[in-house]
């Protein structure tokens, strides 16, 4: 297969015949457990996704400019956001890998991280750190912006919002970066994050369900009540492999 | 359809040949929103099952002689727990229809509820309340048992026991009686005290996934681990509907 399949493809049609001037169309995507958790105890990685869902994962990558994660999955993971398990495109197709987006208030994002030796590689696209204006600007902080500007990253700085407009003004940002969309992937505290504005923040919800128990001391995540009258309805249920696809889309 | 789909029966297979003396075999079953939420707020029945799931429920329960329902079900919902969804079975066929069991430790259960109608017109089995023997038998008790035996239940009385052996002593309880099957459907209390004792009292866990979400006020439940060397694991996914159901088993 050397295309997206279609019920991809076809979640991004309206947007694409009309996309938004001041906001990226944003997917919420993640995988979760039956019981509805995306990590174990204390935040740990699981393998969630089957092999299918994992290649579906990458190929609803390369239907996005940006890929969101926060520091803790950057952290905790050391993830690489590419479409590595895709059948290789041809030596003159132009570069299917979104732009990893790290949301990184701190800027705790190691300089060694993989997002950032693929940039140096020439196997990935370059990484924006996304962090807040400090307080004031110290030498520490001043070093860990150098020490990750010399690594590759490009660091972007948002003024600070309350919580409530953080992620609009994120949006916006983005936006006018030229970020037309954007796939926002984890982890728990991003998702419930985009999931309580997701009825003005967010257009597609994509959730992969693994048919297994993580327990109740696993890590969950909030999501909006689904208003069939002006929220999200749902567009698409489906196996891929032994997980379960829903996409829910909200009207413009 | 006249019997059972196979993929249900098929479950079901090993136990058939060997039943057990001690226990019922149980199989603990709900449904639940993408988010994991098997009622609204504030407990509120939710129409999370589609058409086709709510048809696979009742052959399920053709499959079992016990269906277990805690009071708050129980008064809230005010089930039949039968099989009415079903296409008629020949005129002596045995009832398909399982025997509705309530945990109803204060003896809540309306007199005129559907499942005590339904017992009195011929189209369900007497039901089971299982009550807890109180502390000292006062008038008021001894109305409401007399007026639920009036009505047509049986009142079986379990003895007191810590959180952790009640379900144990349920369980030793209805095998006595003759329950050698036990499909067990909620409400979240049931559903997660079965969930706390799941690696020894569950048989088969089965889950149905419906295509929306509830939100943060919706009633979770809770499940242990899944344990792949001594716990459960998956036998079955499938669409069902627009549902998802996945089938967990434990090995004896």
């Amino acid at each position: 297969m050397a295309n997206p399949p279609e019920y991809l493809t076809s979640l991004f049609t309206s947007y694409a015949a009309e996309p938004a001037e001041t906001r990226p169309f944003v997917t919420l995507t993640f995988a979760q457990s039956l019981d509805g958790k995306i990590a174990g105890a204390g935040g740990k990685q699981l393998p969630l996704s089957g092999p299918e869902s994992m290649l579906m994962t990458h190929w609803l990558r390369t239907l996005h400019d940006g890929i969101l994660v926060g520091s803790g999955t950057a952290l905790n993971d050391n993830p690489q956001l590419n479409t590595r398990l895709l059948p290789p495109a041809p030596a003159d197709a132009p570069d299917r890998n979104p732009r990893p987006i790290i949301i990184d208030s701190r800027l705790r994002l190691p300089p060694t991280c993989k997002l950032l030796n693929n940039y140096k590689a020439g196997t990935g696209r370059q990484p924006w750190v996304v962090s807040s204006e400090p307080s004031q600007r110290d030498a520490e902080w001043e070093a860990r912006r150098d020490a990750l500007t010399a690594a590759g990253a490009r660091v972007l700085l948002l003024p600070e919002h309350s919580s409530a407009a953080r992620i609009p003004a994120l949006l916006t940002l983005l936006r006018a970066e030229g970020i037309r969309t954007l796939m926002v992937e984890g982890g728990a505290a991003v998702i419930s994050a985009f999931g309580a504005c997701a009825t003005t923040c967010v257009n597609t919800i994509l959730i992969t369900t693994a048919p297994r128990l993580v327990g109740a001391a696993g890590v969950g995540y909030e999501m909006p009540e689904q208003d069939d009258e002006h929220g999200f309805h749902t567009v698409e249920t489906r196996l891929v492999g032994r997980d379960s696809v829903v996409a829910l889309r909200r009207d413009a």
